[in-house]
């Protein structure tokens, strides 16, 4: 299943302004490499669902995601519970001539399935490639999870087999008869930018900001 | 239930991390107030879990989503089904010593219940209020929704009675043991922020960026 199309399956078909949907499976990966934070989303036994949001990469045709072996919702994502992982990227505000035209610029990757569990080797590359995503160039830095916050972690792969993506770009797309309204019309872009990084207080003072952490970028 | 405190009901009490939880409603508020996009949990009949992104809204002690009439998980949504809309911030990335501690900062409102479908005055008045805070000042200058766009629209409302809020922020959390580790440690701030606006193709020469888009700020 790991090349199905993006969009086209029973429950990822898009049904909403299908123009907006893209069905090849490189969009669906840059989307998922360009997010920082997904939000996944599990039921409890009640049928309420939560959305949580999360850290993840995106490893080959799976994501990879973690949390607490504390957490209810993550022991039942682990136990197989059917989730939804999005990733939205905002990129602008789409300022039409009419309120109904009026919408936004975004990237959304969906996938849908059940996780499964890693353990041993597989976890803690995992918690590399997370890390990488996030962080690239850090986890050779850092000091690696220790037993017990391995232990305290669980780390799930979800498969990319039912994803769908979605993109809105482009122009305002007014009616006809809306277009010569006299009033401003366009796209304000929206950009997630680093700001300078801030050190930690109690940093000693001849550790400078390492070139890997200069050269990130958003 | 609306002077309920966030965070403490038996579904939204903050388990993991508490120390991150924030119980006060201008909190709430303020999160809510501060984001441009929410993901909304909708289950389907079969128990599988969709996380949609949405354009929304707080009014006072609810918050208010749009979507369309035509979307099989909006209707499902109208009908009462339970939901989660969650609206996160991402602030910075947090550089520890150890991989363990290395984190994120962001503000997360998580909001638990079940919609409620708004009509006449109340729907057009809510689609007024999600315009505004998308692109405040704009209402007054489009063309607004025809009886036609109105009926392809649905309009919810979900009450702030269950809901929670966390922040991560603050400098890298080290253990003792890790804080001498000869490696950089800090925040790298992430900001959301606006690029220059870019005119419609079709906009006549005269229309130039209004005073109100000129003054939007991220």
């Amino acid at each position: 299943m790991a090349d199905a199309v993006p969009g086209t399956g029973p429950r990822t078909r898009v049904r909403r302004l299908p123009e907006k949907s893209v069905t090849d499976r490189s969009a669906l990966h840059a989307v998922l490499d360009a997010g920082l934070v997904g939000h996944l989303a599990v039921v409890d036994p009640d049928g309420q669902p939560f959305v949580l949001p999360v850290a993840y990469a995106r490893d080959g045709e799976r994501v990879l995601v973690h949390g607490s072996t504390g957490s209810r919702l993550f022991r039942a994502l682990a136990e197989g519970a059917p989730t939804c992982l999005t990733v939205t990227l905002l990129d602008g505000l789409v300022l039409a001539r009419s309120a109904f035209e009026s919408s936004m610029h975004y990237r959304c990757a969906m996938v849908l399935g059940r996780c499964r569990t890693l353990r041993g080797a597989a976890k803690l590359d995992a918690l590399e490639r997370i890390s990488e995503h996030l962080q690239p160039g850090r986890w050779a830095q850092v000091r690696g999870p220790s037993p017990k916050e391995l232990a305290a972690t669980t780390v799930l792969a979800l498969g990319l087999d039912e994803a769908s993506v979605k993109v809105g770009h482009g122009p305002p797309d007014d009616a006809a008869e809306d277009r010569d309204r006299p009033v401003w019309a366009g796209v304000v872009p929206i950009r997630e930018r680093f700001d300078a990084p801030m050190a930690a207080p109690d940093l000693a003072p001849d550790l400078t900001l390492p070139d890997y952490v200069r050269q990130w970028r958003r």
